[in-house]
This record gives structure tokens, C-alpha cells and sequence, in this order.
């Protein structure tokens, strides 16, 4: 199973011209590796499957890398990914929260349509829960959704989730049941289960302390420390990566490293305390930069660079509940929780030295898509037999072409907020962020922003687009007519006396 | 005069350590400019002084390029010389307006200091002039300043201003007075002068057409185009730098290119209209960006960049009056005309291959240091008898050292308005931009924020900071008591029958 028969199908950008958006730092790089890949030591002489890595950042806002416009955040290991790579400046997440988000980047598909979206009863006040698997969720991830580990794991591929699961903690739903032979890590969010006579809330979020908090940490399934020493997840997230690429440098892997952080509770280890510019907000993500660094060394260094896809991106906007321990959506209106798109615009960055083409990509792309493009990369066929919301951007990223994707439909929960197409966003209903105003309001004619020349949604300009605003609406409506609902599984909860 | 006697004292970066922020690239870059310089030909033997260019931009808010975080404008030709150079996120305009930020800029003296300020009674309303020097002025820059074209010629350097003067357009206080041999521009703003009847305001802004505005196209005080078929003056200015350099090969020079864009009425050439994914805003910074390529380019293939320093900055934060027509100041606060952020925290890039060293600066930088900087980089005595404002940034420039500058002085007309030590930033008055609330407040207490983590000035911190207060409102209170003002200058009109 090493190499797959289908793989010679796959384009190969090398030779292809380069994007001309003034990057001969890029070319000259690309030209180098590609001479360093010719005489490079124990190449295949068989091209061996494509590896992937997807590295996701947990509430990493679109304005927090310094590649992405952050004035005091030093990200060089990102920045030189997004150098080195194509930095996407219009990617969504899959949700504006965590568990759907999640959902939607394993399996391509709609939260709504897998069941991972919560059937609230629409709620007028500001207040509503998160719409994510609590740590007394009964449900998760149906096992009848294919995820990306299930998909590659049909070609042969060895598979691991470093770090947060969120999508079922109960043995049934767990990663194991999802494809991936390895977890290490949460099955939830760190902030999920307190410590006897610990009050939670504000005070604890703005002065963590490891002992706040009872989150266990696991290994295919059984607790290895409770509490978590979380201030060394990062270090050993990244550790246990390495360990696991090393393990598997000689077939193919598909490696899911999801970190805790930035999800409050921040946490960083002793080497990065008070060492940013940037409070400890600043601290954690110039961890987790350094993290990505170590990954992609230990690539550069094994050679698997020139045979492997890293995917960086974030699950949702920044959580702006708590002032400087959240994140920034620089330029972009709101964050986590909303359909603003600081809710799910995120940082994308696609590395692959000689595969993918060095360029900043303004064109849409969504998680939704890492599925379809995956199966594309590494000539594995997708899931089939059920609809996919996903498109393959491998055209964008190995040729350069304008990205497939034309539109992006903004659900929160049961219901579809907004559309975009092209440069148009209409909004049918707004909502602030879960606990945070202002209530959920109707739009009988839907709020419109033109993203290209309004990327911070600062000007409704609806009344002078009327057209614009029928078109969109028609598309929401032929949009929200495709999808079958799922039952909604969110909500279901243990019994309280299992909790 | 070609090769002056101090100019061995200048230190040169050639074999100092590169920055180790992950810019591979850059040093890639620097090494093969290296190499190339060695073997170039037409190289004198003797160092000759540094050239230096200042490009400007008009109204170019922070968050404006592609490598300060723009979603979907693209400038390449800045972020490859970001990538060349020192990019600054830290670093302020010399006033949150246009005439007191170039007197900054050419004088390395607070406009306070030297005059270029309006001495406005303290007004309550949100409207109140715009503090600039209108078409109706009756003063300029005093002529007893030094500017840096009159400091670099008495090193010999030939100097011009292709741009924007708007330091008084009154033929005693005209660019020839200052030290510049040449000019060819603007003497104000590009809005300064309508059509009859033509009525002003946000119609013809929203939709401009170069027949509403009479302001003159000048050459050497000569007016040559009136209107100005604005469409083509970024490329006229583009086309009229790369001549002098052309003209000056052979000898130093200083060339200060103030450009008209992207002030409103926002124009572009054909070649650029519709262009953009960001509307006209978008085409005219894509534009500007060209004309920083064709600079930079004219300079590599001419083998000047060895010897000449090239720096892109802007006057102040965007013009937020006129919607899309205006620029964005990314993740910062608010634009032009206030003391937030946003009106004065613009990008800097010092670009001079070999010599300043790749890297991102956090350290606070500002207009006011050019002066002083390229007084020590060409080995030009700097301007003396008179106090100076500015900081010499050379060490940071050569050798990455820490910035000398570590507080900033946020002034408004007559007014201390805020006042930065560090990370922190106090504010002492607030006002909206002119046109724009809110009104004038005068803060008892006054409001602190933390740069470091809060550069979006979000979450004011002052009750849990009180020492920090005093500390900031001490050193404003010393700095304050140190400037001697001059006479204001800015309302100084000509007799109405002048007009």
C-alpha cells in the first residue's frame, strides 16, 4: 500500500511558472530546493504517497500572526511557511465555534448536515450557550461520517491526532472510532471541568493556574495526568509529533496536531514566559510558532519536506470575552462565535516545497475544503455516497488557478446568518459572540458589505445594491434548500448522574 | 564636495550578524547581493555618501499593505523591500495631519517647536479645522529650519522634491527656499481649490472627476497643468524620480517623493482602474506600489542600491470621513487627525541592501528620527543650535540594536493630547477626527493602555495601573515644560481680496 495506484494522477506543480506577485525571495528558494531535492540522500526512486500534517490553532485570530498584520506577535517560523508556502487571506473556518468547526474539517462536510450544530430555539437575548460538546455531551461525530484518517487510512496511511478532539468523549465517539490508529491529548476544551471549589469565570480565566482546572490529559483513551500540567502541552504536543514523524518517515502519515492553545486558559512553558511583546497572549502564540518551526525543521531535516502537505490554520476567530488573554481579528469585524468575519475568517498557510506555489491567495477557500483537496493531493478517492460541501483547491495550489470556491454560507447553529458570493457578504440575521451582546436580530432586508473594499463590514451598503441583495438572497435560499438536516446531537446530554 | 571627509565614520553593516527572526530568505538575499556587489561593475572605488530617498505617501493608513495585513490589497514590490529591510510596526508620523507631519520629517523638530501648528482654542465640538495650511495661508515653514535637503547640500547632494510640498505655497516659503533644487508637484493638498460651482463635500469625493478641483500642477514654482489630470500623477511622479536619479548617478543625492495618493480625491491611471480586489482605494495603493518597484528597480539595475537608503512611510493614519474611499488602520484605533493609533502609527520600511539589516523592528520608531538618522548614515553634521526632537535610529538600522527611542509624544494643534513610555500609552485629552466626533474630553484620570498587548487601544487600565499613571503623566508633564513653542502659524490667512 505504499504506493497507491492512483497517485500518478496527481498534477505536479514543479516546472510550473511561479506566481508574479514580486516573491523572488520565494523563486530563489524554490529554485534551491528543487536542486537540494535532485541530489538530495535516500530519496524514494517510487514516489511515495503525499504525507499530511494539519496543524490547527484553537481560537487563533485571523490578525494574530505577524505574517497576517499582528504589530507585536513574532511568528518568523509562520511567516517563513507563509513565504516558503501560499498564505490564504480569505479562508473560513467551519464554524464560528469548536466542536462543529472541527467536524466540518474531518469530513467536508456541513456541521448541519453531520448533526455536529446545536437546535437551539432561536433566543433573542445575548446570552446562549456555545453550540459545542460540553464534557457532559452524550453524543458526537456520527461513525458513519468518513473522516480524513478514515479516508487516507483506506491508502495505507498511518494516522495520529496530537492534542483536541472535541467531537465525543465517550469511548464510542472517540478518535479511534474516526480513523486514527494514535491520540494523545484532550478530548475536550482545557477550560472544560473545574476543581472542587473552583468558581468559574472571569477571575480564573484572567490569572490561570494548572490546579483551576481537571481536564485529563490521554492516551488512546486512558488518563495520563489529571490535572494537566498545561503550561508543557505545547512543548509536548510538539514533542510527541516529532516522535511520531520520525516513527513513520518511511510510510505514509497523516498527523492532526490540534493544540490547546490559544483557548483560554492560556498556558506557556517556563522558556516563553514574559518573553513576548505581547503579554501572555503574545507568549502562547510564539510557542506555538515555535512549535510549527520544530515540525517543519524536523521535515526539512528528514527530507520528508518534499514529499509532505502542512496545513496551518485556526478552528475559529479569536474569543474576545476576556480582553487581552483572547486574540485579534486585526482588520475584521467581531470574533469567535459570530457570523462577523472575525467569527470565522482565520490565518491559512499550505506548505509543501516544490508541490505548492509560493503566493498570497485572496480568492475563498474554507476548512470545508481540506477534505476534497487532501483526497486530490494524494490520489485517494473521497468519501463517497453523501453530499460534500468541500471543493478541491489542489488546482490553486499547485497551478496557481483562481480557487474554485466562489461562495462561503456563514451558519451558526441551525441557521444560515449569512452568504457570501465573490466579493459580497449579505447577513439575514447578526448575533454577538455567546455570552456577549447585542441579541439576535431579523434583517427583513439583509445588512450587505462588499468584502473587497470593506473587509471590516463598516458599510452596509444594501440600499444601493438591491440587486446584489436579491442575488444573494436566492443563492442563501437555493443554499439552505440543498441541505438535509442531521439530528442535532450537540444538546444531548448524559443523564446528571453520570455527570 | 562628491566624496565628503566624514564619511568614513559611518559604520557599514557588511559581515555583521542577520537578524535570526526565520528570514532565510532575506539572508539568501543579502548574500547574493554580497556576492553581486563584489563583482559589479561601474562601482567607484571610493565610497561615495549614501544616497537617500524618502517615498510618502498621503493619508496610507497602517493597515494598508499587504505586509501589515491587508486582506486583499496587494503590494508586492513594498513587502519583497520589507522583506529586503527593516520593516517598522512601531513607528509615527510626526503629527496626526499633513503640513505638521512634513515640517517633522524634514526638520527632525516637533511642529510645536517649529511653528507648523494651529493654536485652535480649546474646543468642545467635534467639528474644528483640519490644522493644516490651506490654500489661503499666509505662512511656511519658517525659513530659519533646517530641513534635510539644506543639511545634505552643504554635503554637496543634489536634492528634489517630486510631490507634495504643503509646508506653505507662497513663492518665499516654496521647496527652493528649504534646499531643494527642484521641484515638481503640489504645493497643498489635492483637494485644495474647487471648479466654480462646484460644491464641495462627500459627493464629489465619492465620485471624483478631475474637473471639480483647480489645485496646480507646479515645476520650479511655475504652474504647468491646472486642472491636473490627476489620473497620471503617480505615474508622472514615478517617471520624473527615476529621471533624477538618472540625472544624479554620478553624484549624491536626495530625493524626497511625496506622493498625492492616497489623499481623496482618490485617482489612478487606466492601466490600474478596476485592477484591484479592493475597489479604487485598492487600485490606487497598487499603484503607488508599482511606483516603489519602479524606484527600487531603476536603483538594482543601475547598481545605486549599494549605495542609497530608501524609505517608505506615510504622513499620518487614514481618512476615515469618506468611507471606502479611505484607507484602514488595521488592527489599530481610529485614523488621521486623532492621537489614537490609528492616526498616527503608520508603516515604515528602511530599504538599503547590505547595509540595514533584514528584520521586523517592534520598537517605536518615528518621522521625527529621520532627520538625526540620515545625518549619521551620510555623515552630515545634523542641524545645530537648536533642540532636537528626533533620535538617531542608525545603531537599529546597521546593527539591530534596540531602538534609542522609547517615548513618544502624541500632540494635536497646541495640545499634549497622549503621551507613550514603553509599552504604554496615556491619553490625557481625546477628540474624534475633525468632521467627526466624539468632542474634545479632557481626562482627569487619564486613560492607559498597554500597547504590548492591547496595540488596539480596546481596554483601558488605568485604575489597576495607578503608578504607571503617574510615571506617564510625570514624563509628559517634563516634556511638556521643555518645548519652547514657536509662533502658530497654520491660521496665519491671506487678506481675503488675496483669495
Amino acid at each position: 500500500m505504499l504506493a497507491g495506484p492512483a497517485h500518478s494522477t496527481v498534477p505536479v506543480a514543479r516546472g510550473l511558472p511561479v506566481a508574479s506577485y514580486g516573491r523572488r525571495l520565494g523563486v530563489l528558494a524554490l529554485a534551491a530546493a528543487l536542486v537540494l531535492t535532485a541530489a538530495g540522500p535516500g530519496r524514494s526512486q517510487v514516489n511515495p504517497p503525499l504525507n499530511v500534517i494539519i496543524i490547527l490553532a484553537d481560537d487563533l485570530g485571523y490578525g494574530d500572526l505577524s505574517s497576517y498584520g499582528h504589530p507585536n506577535i513574532r511568528t518568523p517560523h509562520l511567516d517563513r511557511m507563509a513565504e516558503e508556502g501560499q498564505r490564504w487571506t480569505s479562508f473560513y473556518a467551519g464554524a464560528p465555534v469548536c466542536s462543529p468547526s472541527r467536524a466540518a474539517l474531518l469530513t467536508g462536510r456541513l456541521p448541519v448536515r453531520t448533526g455536529v450544530y446545536r437546535h437551539e430555539p432561536p433566543d433573542t437575548g445575548p446570552q446562549g450557550g456555545p453550540g459545542v460538546f460540553m464534557n457532559t455531551a452524550a453524543a458526537g461525530l456520527p461513525l458513519d461520517e468518513v473522516t480524513i484518517a478514515e479516508m487516507l487510512k483506506g491508502r495505507g496511511y498511518s494516522t495520529a491526532l496530537v492534542g483536541k478532539w472535541h467531537l465525543g468523549h465517550l469511548p464510542t465517539f472517540m478518535p479511534d472510532r474516526q480513523g486514527f490508529d494514535e491520540h494523545y491529548g484532550l478530548a475536550y476544551s482545557n477550560d472544560m471541568g473545574l476543581a472542587p471549589g473552583v468558581k468559574g469565570g472571569r477571575a480564573i480565566m484572567m490569572d490561570p493556574r494548572v490546579e483551576y482546572w481537571t481536564v485529563p490529559l490521554l492516551h488512546n483513551g486512558k488518563v495520563i495526568e489529571q490535572p494537566i500540567e498545561q503550561q508543557t502541552l505545547t512543548a509536548r504536543y510538539t514533542e510527541q509529533s516529532i516522535r511520531f514523524i520520525r516513527a513513520h518517515r518511511n510510510r505514509p502519515f497523516f498527523l492532526y496536531v490540534a493544540h490547546a492553545m490559544p483557548h483560554m486558559p492560556l498556558f506557556r512553558s517556563k522558556k516563553f514566559e514574559n518573553t513576548s511583546a505581547a503579554g501572555i497572549y503574545g507568549d502562547v502564540i510564539e510557542e506555538l510558532d515555535w512549535s510549527v518551526g520544530e515540525i517543519l525543521n524536523e521535515l526539512r531535516t528528514s527530507g520528508l519536506d518534499r514529499n509532505t502537505l502542512v496545513v496551518f490554520t485556526s478552528d475559529n476567530g479569536p474569543w474576545t470575552l476576556y480582553d487581552q488573554h483572547g486574540g485579534s481579528a486585526g482588520p475584521l469585524r467581531d470574533g469567535k462565535g459570530t457570523t462577523w468575519e472575525g467569527g470565522l475568517r482565520v490565518p491559512a498557510i499550505f506548505w509543501s516545497p516544490g508541490r505548492v506555489q509560493p503566493r498570497t491567495v485572496l480568492d475563498i477557500g474554507a476548512i470545508l475544503d481540506l477534505t476534497p483537496t487532501i483526497a486530490a493531493l494524494t490520489g485517494t478517492p473521497p468519501p463517497a455516497g453523501r453530499p460534500m460541501d468541500g471543493v478541491d483547491l489542489s488546482p490553486t495550489l499547485l497551478q496557481g488557478a483562481p480557487s474554485p470556491r466562489d461562495t462561503f454560507a456563514f451558519w451558526r447553529d441551525a441557521e444560515l446568518y449569512a452568504f457570501r458570493k465573490g466579493p459580497w457578504k449579505a447577513h439575514f440575521l447578526t448575533r454577538g459572540a455567546y455570552g456577549r451582546g447585542p441579541a439576535r436580530v431579523i434583517h427583513e432586508v439583509p445588512e450587505l458589505y462588499h468584502l473587497g473594499n470593506d473587509p471590516g463590514e463598516r458599510w452596509n451598503v444594501a440600499a444601493a445594491n438591491p440587486d446584489v441583495v436579491r442575488e444573494l438572497t436566492a443563492a442563501a435560499d437555493a443554499h439552505r434548500k440543498s441541505v438535509t438536516f442531521g439530528e442535532p446531537l450537540i444538546e444531548r446530554r448524559l443523564p446528571a448522574t453520570a455527570k
